[in-house]
C-alpha cells in the first residue's frame, strides 16, 4: 500500500498488473507524458490537460508517470481519482485534474513504462536531490542522481523514434549534454534508431502560492535544445500552453546555458537573501531597526528595491539547493575548479538563520529553556502555503528539542507535517497559547497579524517571551506585549533592545 | 606651493596669513560652510552657492574649507579663481563655481579655521579612509580618522553654539553619537556653552557622469539627527535646496540607522557584483555566454531585474571600501562580535578580479608577456568619467609589469593618471593600438565601442592578442577579429572560447 498525507491508502500494482495496463492512446491527440508527479510535475500535467485549440477542444492526452512504490504510487491514485496529489491555496489546480481526469478523460496517470511508448512530447520533472543541506566545500556536495538516470534510461528503451524529450527538472549544469544524451543515445542505438535525438532543457518557474497554476502558464520560460531540430520542437511545444506573446519565449544558446540560467537566478535570490541576514544580526547588536533601514534603500528603484528583509531563514525545495547543483556539475561534468565561494557561503548563511531564532530566545529566557513550553507558529517554509520541504522550523525545533523544551507548534496551512511527525501540531493558535510560556514567530501567515495582544497574553493571564522571527508585530503592538509583561525580541529589529523590550 | 593635476600652482597661505584672512560675514544670508573640498564637498558648495529663493535671491552664503597642505590647498585655488577642482564632464560643475565665485560673490574657498565662527551649518565631506583595499578578517581594518578628528575639534573650538553640524561623509557605523558628539560637545564645554549640540548624519548619494550635480539636489535623502532638534533643522536645511517633493526625505530613528543605510545600500551593490563576477569564471570554463544568460534573468522584474554582468572589477572611492567602515565600526564602536563574512568576501571577489583578465591575456599568450606590447584601453574606475580612484586599472598594469610587459595606456577622459604616473597615456586608441602586440579593453568608455576591425588590426596588418574586459566587442565584431588573425578572449563570454577564438 502507498499512503497519502492526508491518510488514503492506494495499492500498488504489481509488475505483471502494470504490464497489463491498457495505455492505448485515447484520441488523435498528441500523447504527453510528465514523468514525475511532484509538486511540478502535478501541476504542469494539470495545465496540459487543460491547455485547448482555437475550438475549445483539448490539445493534448497526458499521462502522468510516476513509480510504483510506497513514497510516489499515491500520486497517482490520488489524480486517477480526480483529485491533485497536493494541497494548493489555488484551487484550479484540484478543478483541473478534476475535470481532466472525471471529464475530458485526457488526464491519467500511470506507473507503467509502457506508457512511454505512446508519447510524442516526455516531460521530466523528476527531483534531483542533494543529500546535505549544508557543506564545507564543493567536494562534500552529493547530488542523488540514481532516480533520474534509471528513469532516463526507461526512457530510451521505449520512446518513438522522434519523441522530443524535455527536461524540466534543475539539473546540474551540463547534464542534458553530459549525462541524458548519452544514456537516451545508448538505449536508442541498442534499438537501432537511427534518428536524432530531440532533447531540450526548459526549465520552470513555478511559484507555490495563490497563483500557483497560472505561474505555469503566465510566465517567461528559457530553454534550449541539444541541436535546432530540438530547440524548434520544443519552442513549438512551449508555445501550445504558455501565453507567449504576453511572456515571450528565451532561446538560450545551448542546454548547459539553460541549466546554469535556472542556478543562477535562485542562487542570486538565494544570496541576496543571506546577505541581509548577515547585517541582520549586526543591526540587532547597535540597536537598528533594519527594517526601515532597508525601506529608506529600496527607494532606490533598479538597484536596490529587490533588497529582502530579516527573516527566519530560508527553506522550500530550490533556494536550499540549487547553488549546489551548479558547483557539483562544475566540478564532477565539466573538472572544473572554480569555486563558487561566495554563493556557497550564503547558502550556510540561510541554513543557520533559525539557530539566531533560538539565540534570541535562549537569551530571553536567561539562557536555559529547559522544561519551558514553547508555542511555534508556522511550519511551513513561506506564508501561505502548506509546502514544509526544508523548512526553516525543523531547525529551531530540533534546537528547542535538544534544549529540553516542550514544544507545541501550529500552522494554519498544515495538519500534518510529514518531517518532523512527533512534533504536536494544535488546531488554533489560542490552543497553541493556552498552555505557552515562550512563543516564536516563524511564518508570516497572515492570520498571525490579527493576534491581538489580549489573544497572545490570555486576557493578560500569561507574560510570555516572543521572539518576532518575521516582522509579524508591529512597534505598537509590540510595546503593549511590553507593558502586560511581555519580554519581546525581533529578527532584526535592534531598536526594540533599545527600547528596553528584551527586558 | 600646491600643485594642481592640471599643473597650476598655488601657494599655500603661513599660519599667520590664514589669521589675517576677512571672512567677515558678506550679507546677511544664513552662512554654509562646506568642510572638505573633494569630489562630494566641491559639488555640494557647488550647489548650495547656486540655491535661490522664490525670487531668485542666493540663499546662502557658501565658505568651502579645506587644509593649507601640498595636498588640499589647490582646490581652494581653483574654486577661488572660479573654477572647479575636478573635471566632469557634467558642465554646471563649472558653471556653478564660476557664478558664485565670480558673479555671485556668494562663494569663496579658504584654509582659514576662523570661518567656523560665521557659520550657521557646516557641513563635514572629509573623506574617511581606509588604509588597505582588501583584508583577510575584521581586525585587519584600518580607518584613517585623523583628519576627521581634527576637524570636528577645530569647529567645536569656533562654532556659533547654535550652528549645525551635519555630516555628509560616508562613516563607520557609531562615528557620529560616539566620535563626533563627544568632540564636539568637549570642545564646547570648555568654551562654556550650555546649549545642546545640534548634530545630523544626512548620506550624499552623488553619481559620478554627467548628472553629477543634479545628483546632489535630485534625489532622495536619508538622513537623521541625534535629537529632534537637530532633526529639525536638517529637515529644514536639505528641504532648501533639495526638491524633495519630487524626492522626499527619509528620516531615520537615528543617526547610527543613517550610517548603516549608507554603508548597507554600497555594500549590497559591491556584493552583487562580486556575486556575478564569481559566476563568471565558471561561465568562462563551461563555456556559456554570461552576458546571454543574465539578460535571460533579467526579465524577472522586480526580483533579478538589477543583476550585473561580468566585467573588469570595481573601482572608485566608495564600493571599495564601504563595507569595511560597517565592520570596522561594529569592532571598534560597538564592540560586536558580528563578522560580515560574505560582505567581506565580496569585496575580495572584486579586488581580485582585474587579476583574472591577466590571466586571460597569459592564456592567449601562452604563459609569457615578458616583452610583449600591452596597449591597456581605459584607466579612470568608471565608463565616461575622469575618476581614477582605486581604479582596477592599477592591478592589471602592476601585474603586466611584474611579468614583464610594456604598457601604453590610453583613456579619452584621462590626461594625467595620478595613481600611476609612470604609465605612458597615448593620446588617441589608434596610437596606443600602433605597436602594440596585445590589447586589452578594459573600461567599456563608448568610443571604444566604435574602434573598428580594421583600426585594432591596423589595417590588417596586426594580428593582436586580444581581451575584452568589458563587453565592447559584439559576437560579429569578435569573429571579424578572430578571422583577421587575432585570438582574442572576453570575460564572461565562455562562447568565445567554444567557437575557438582563443586559438
Amino acid at each position: 500500500m502507498s499512503i497519502a498525507p492526508d491518510g488514503s491508502a492506494y495499492a500498488i500494482p504489481s509488475p505483471a498488473e502494470l504490464l497489463d495496463v491498457d495505455l492505448s492512446a485515447p484520441s488523435d491527440r498528441p500523447v504527453v507524458i510528465v514523468q514525475g508527479l511532484g509538486f511540478v510535475g502535478a501541476a504542469v500535467a494539470a495545465v496540459l490537460s487543460g491547455a485547448e485549440d482555437e475550438l475549445g477542444r483539448p490539445l493534448y492526452s497526458v499521462i502522468g508517470v510516476d513509480l510504483a512504490t510506497p513514497e510516489s504510487y499515491w500520486k497517482i491514485g490520488k489524480i486517477n481519482a480526480g483529485a491533485s496529489p497536493f494541497s494548493s491555496p489555488d484551487r484550479e489546480l484540484e478543478d483541473l485534474i478534476r475535470r481532466g481526469v472525471l471529464e475530458g478523460r485526457n488526464l491519467v496517470a500511470t506507473a507503467s513504462e509502457s506508457a512511454y511508448q505512446l508519447a510524442d512530447v516526455i516531460i521530466l520533472d523528476i527531483p534531483l536531490d542533494v543529500r546535505e543541506r549544508v557543506v564545507g566545500s564543493a567536494n562534500e556536495i552529493h547530488v542523488e542522481l540514481n532516480g533520474f538516470e534509471e528513469a532516463l534510461r526507461a526512457i530510451g528503451k521505449r520512446m518513438k523514434p522522434d519523441a522530443l524529450v524535455v527536461i524540466e527538472t534543475t539539473v546540474p549544469i551540463g547534464t542534458t549534454e553530459r549525462i541524458a544524451a548519452p544514456i537516451l543515445r545508448e538505449e536508442r542505438a541498442r534499438r537501432g534508431i537511427q534518428a536524432p535525438l530531440l532533447l531540450a532543457h526548459a526549465y520552470e518557474r513555478i511559484m507555490p502560492g495563490p497563483k500557483y497554476v497560472e505561474s505555469v502558464r503566465e510566465y517567461f520560460r528559457s530553454f534550449a535544445g541539444i541541436d535546432e531540430a530540438s530547440t524548434d520542437r520544443t519552442r513549438a511545444f512551449l508555445d501550445s500552453f504558455i501565453d507567449t506573446e504576453r511572456w515571450p519565449l528565451w532561446v538560450l544558446t545551448d542546454t548547459t546555458s539553460s541549466e546554469m540560467a535556472k542556478l543562477l537566478e535562485n542562487s542570486y535570490r538565494a544570496a541576496n537573501i543571506a546577505f541581509v541576514y548577515e547585517w541582520t544580526l549586526l543591526a540587532e547588536q547597535v540597536g537598528v531597526n533594519l527594517f526601515d533601514v532597508i525601506d529608506s534603500i529600496r527607494v532606490r528603484r533598479g538597484t536596490h528595491d529587490n533588497m529582502r528583509y530579516p527573516g527566519f531563514g530560508v527553506g522550500g525545495y530550490c533556494l536550499t539547493k540549487d547553488s549546489y547543483l551548479a558547483q557539483w556539475g562544475a566540478l564532477h561534468l565539466f573538472s572544473s575548479n572554480v569555486a563558487l565561494d561566495m554563493t556557497l557561503a550564503a547558502l550556510r548563511v540561510n541554513y543557520h538563520m533559525p539557530r539566531h531564532t533560538f539565540d534570541l530566545l535562549s537569551e530571553l529566557a536567561g539562557g536555559s529553556l529547559d522544561g519551558m513550553r514553547v508555542a511555534v507558529f508556522g511550519v511551513s517554509y513561506l506564508a501561505g502555503v502548506a509546502d514544509t520541504r526544508n523548512s526553516p522550523t525543523e531547525m529551531l525545533v530540533d534546537e528547542l528539542e535538544r534544549a529540553g523544551a516542550r514544544i507545541v507548534a501550529h500552522d494554519p496551512c498544515v495538519a500534518h507535517w510529514e518531517e518532523r511527525p512527533e512534533v504536536h501540531l494544535a488546531a488554533t493558535s489560542g490552543s497553541a497559547l493556552a498552555a505557552a510560556d515562550a512563543a516564536v514567530l516563524a511564518v508570516p501567515h497572515p492570520e498571525y497579524a490579527g493576534l491581538s495582544v489580549s489573544e497572545i497574553t490570555s486576557g493578560g493571564t500569561r507574560s510570555l517571551i516572543i521572539v518576532d522571527a518575521q516582522n509579524v508585530l508591529d512597534d505598537e503592538k509590540a510595546g503593549e506585549l511590553h507593558s502586560a509583561g511581555c519580554r519581546i525580541a525581533g529578527v532584526g529589529k535592534g531598536h526594540w533592545r533599545e527600547k528596553g523590550f528584551h527586558l
